[in-house]
């Protein structure tokens, strides 16, 4: 289940008859005409849209710009929280996953990197994260604790996660960060810049997609920083005199991760890293309610739907 | 002369007694105590901006952001539209012209290298512009036209240049335009996409800093492309969609000159690039309100004053 899963469930975006969903690992049961690559067996993961591989834009390493793309589980298109779903131009979308006997923890991170892990990539990938820089973050959710990940895993040296949830807190150290803190707005702007020499960070990765996230995300960019978003924009104002006068940078937006997932997938059957930590709860399809109140209730940072 | 001078012309900025003006070539007259690296006589160029040297933002590649660093001509710092400035931190602010018996033409290069071509640099470089890659600049004043000749410089293969006016479109042209779109708004939107097979371009620069030339950069930009800006901004909304959901990225701010000036003085030292090209008025101190009119008018693109 995705945080943006919740506006269907909370009746706030239409939906039509069908299963929503677009973060899933499966096994292929039966493929299209056209598909060569893969056979019914394989263990599969698939990024969180679709994308046909050969246009311009993927080519240029923008999979989720496709220009014959799109997502799952609305507009006709169906989705992953079923027994089955179809996936289009299933050759270029899915992912093979090798091996097998694979443990449950491991089966987890495979899925975390359907969205949420190549999300917070993208996030720290799009700031230009890399060896000794100092980083924050904003947002405790699955996807802002995936980008503390993904900054340590890029060599990031200070890792600053903005959070006041105890539960989130501890994930967020078990994935890098080397600083907590608790404070909002300008108190938590006050709080970065007090241990950054007053400077702020060299990149502040934005993922929650609101006004006062992207804010808070530019006011604690050091000069010549940058602000790495991925968070779906919800009355965001950006502060272009920041932009300007301090050459903050935004960059960002839906993760290609159809781009990242190889790379990513290798370092989860390394073992180097475990995405699949931020499920902390757990459902299947006869109860699958429960996995969204547990979310919407914020008791659950992310939860997982076992189907069979 | 700057555009952002014609503020003070018009009466809508404030400002104390004394001159303005913050870009100017010189010679050395007279150095204070500490100065080290230069000497009476030394033909010097000036950033629009001084900086120490030697605070974290400097060391970082951000003069313009320098934190002991600041502005000439307002607020108690000297301005060059006179007989004489006074610039602080010299030795790490200015750069020394070598040689001697430099022609007219190349002594306004160097002028210009003083903010508009490092500026136009600046947009370029923040939009990653390199060989081969499609770039379009919004804006024909001296910075756009800069802009277009960094681009050039920098390798860029296309590069369209937005323009009305014939004069700025021979300059454009000569600075390496490879096209020119007349539209403005929605029509330039879709004479760039109509030439790009409806992509849009890889690099848009924006060089005027107004609301709309900020959503025209951002809609003529390919997904995955990037807006370099570099136009002090006004009323300016950035259009937070399509950074998110077309992975358009924004970067740019005050040119941190300095650090531009010496790669770009020994291109127009080696005259493989002429940014004086921009000048196409030229006054006195005497009569200096006539090289205001002229820009205020937009008879001219740029107006040059000769002292002495």
């Amino acid at each position: 289940m995705c945080g943006s899963d919740l506006w269907y469930y909370r009746g706030l975006s239409p939906h039509d008859l069908g299963a929503i969903g677009h973060e899933f690992i499966g096994v292929v049961d039966d493929i299209g005409a056209d598909v060569r690559d893969l056979k019914p067996g394989d263990l599969v993961v698939t990024p969180f849209t679709y994308s046909d591989g050969t246009c311009v834009l993927c080519r240029a390493g923008w999979p989720s710009n496709c220009i014959h793309g799109g997502g799952y589980g609305n507009h006709g298109m169906d989705g992953g929280q079923g027994e089955a779903v179809r996936v289009p131009f299933a050759d270029a979308t899915l992912v093979k996953v090798p091996g097998s006997g694979h443990s449950d923890a491991m089966l987890r991170s495979i899925v975390a990197l359907s969205d949420v892990a190549c999300t917070g990539n993208h996030a720290a990938v799009s700031a230009g994260v890399g060896p000794g820089m100092s980083v924050a973050v904003v947002g405790d959710g699955a996807v802002g604790l995936s980008a503390v990940l993904a900054a340590r895993r890029l060599g990031a040296e200070r890792i600053i996660a903005l959070s006041r949830n105890p539960a989130r807190q501890a994930v967020a150290r078990e994935f890098g960060a080397t600083d907590i803190v608790e404070e909002r707005g300008d108190a938590a702007t006050e709080a970065v810049r007090e241990m950054t020499d007053r400077l702020g960070v060299e990149a502040a990765l934005e993922c929650v997609g609101t006004g006062e996230s992207m804010n808070t995300a530019f006011a604690i960019a050091r000069s010549g920083g940058i602000v790495g978003a991925v968070g779906a924009p919800h009355d965001v104002e950006v502060p272009i005199n920041t932009v300007i006068f301090r050459n903050v940078g935004l960059r960002g937006g839906v993760a290609p991760a159809r781009k990242y997932l190889p790379e990513l997938l290798d370092a989860v059957l390394a073992g180097t890293i475990n995405p699949g930590r931020v499920f902390d709860f757990e459902t299947d399809l006869d109860n699958i309610v429960d996995g969204y109140e547990a979310m919407d209730d914020r008791r659950a940072i992310k939860s997982l739907i076992r189907v069979a």
